[in-house]
């Protein structure tokens, strides 16, 4: 695969959310440039690391860039092209919303499991995959594939959850919990933290 | 109130996260630095904007930075010392969740009501907060000073309530919707995209 700088794979992404979110119509880079603020050199060069068929030429930014061509591209060179196995940790209010979560770019990943440490709450809640207790994870997780989780577990549960999907073999962690996670380099977390968003919403009203 | 860069507003609200997560004792700049990258001099810059007495002097980075006294100055400083009441448009698995969403940290944040435009659902979803339905918005939202909005409904209805929001008098929109809002420029918006975090998380597990 290219090497591709990670500032250049952010923009990417968007570029991709952007695209999708156009309908099958051309984007030109003028266009993304007003979006995004990006200049139109800074966009070619992005586009630039997806290798020859999508560059200047065949899809050039005279004419707009084509999504249809684009977008795979798109997904090949961030290693989004294959399916991602993901399971939900924490089955509470927010992660049950998640085991019923079904955007149609979810058809990159598959969310095969739900686990809880509330083995009552694994044959209550409603599911459309299926929920283990959460000792099983270790098991479970490898046998399985999952290389993702969803960790909606409350805030002092957070960091032991993170541990035990870690000795599992998870390699990537969503974090919902306002929790700073200490796992080893190897493993990716992102963090979705709902009061950050909602102060940082705050500080806008401000001005 | 002062008027401070949107980056070193950004940067200051990480700096409250980490100061908050630190527990009583002082952080120095070289931790923070430690955490986040930023120079000491960026940091110091920034906890100059906050005025005198949680500049150099009293909390200088010799010691460390006092967390009682540095997180209420920049709470001031950005806004965040006076309680915002927000509301969560959408009852569904997700919006239900936010309904009964009660971090800590929210005693700046108040959630005073929900709406859905499913009358069935506001009679029967469980709320610590009175549920009303969507067409009600425009009388309520001003009424209770809501000033911002978790908006929790579906793709396709989200632009729709973005704007009966916007013409109830919102100032602010927490939209939890895989959509570009198209709100005017005195509204603020932040996304939380969950497939797009999923997907930055795919990135980092190809590479």
């Amino acid at each position: 695969m290219v090497q591709i700088p990670e500032p250049a794979k952010e923009r990417l992404l968007h570029l991709m959310r952007i695209l999708e979110k156009n309908g099958s119509g051309p984007v030109t880079s003028g266009q993304v440039e007003g979006l995004t603020g990006w200049s139109s050199c800074t966009i070619r060069k992005d586009i630039s690391y997806l290798g020859g068929d999508c560059g200047g030429n065949a899809v050039g930014s005279s004419c707009g860039y084509n999504p249809a061509s684009l977008i795979p591209a798109i997904k090949k060179a961030l290693g989004l092209d294959r399916c991602r196995r993901f399971c939900v940790v924490g089955l509470g209010r927010l992660g049950s919303a998640y085991l019923n979560f079904r955007p149609v770019e979810l058809e990159e990943f598959e969310l095969v499991a739900g686990f809880d440490i509330n083995v009552n709450r694994v044959e209550i809640v409603k599911s459309p995959v299926p929920l283990y207790p959460a000792y099983k994870m270790a098991n479970l997780i490898p046998r399985f594939f999952i290389e993702a989780a969803f960790l909606c577990v409350p805030e002092d549960a957070a960091q032991t959850a993170a541990e035990k999907l870690v000795s599992a073999g998870i390699r990537g962690i969503l974090n919902f919990a306002p929790v700073v996670l200490t796992v080893p380099p190897e493993v990716a977390v992102r963090n979705v933290y709902v009061v950050d968003e909602l102060r940082a919403l705050s500080i806008r009203l401000s001005t």
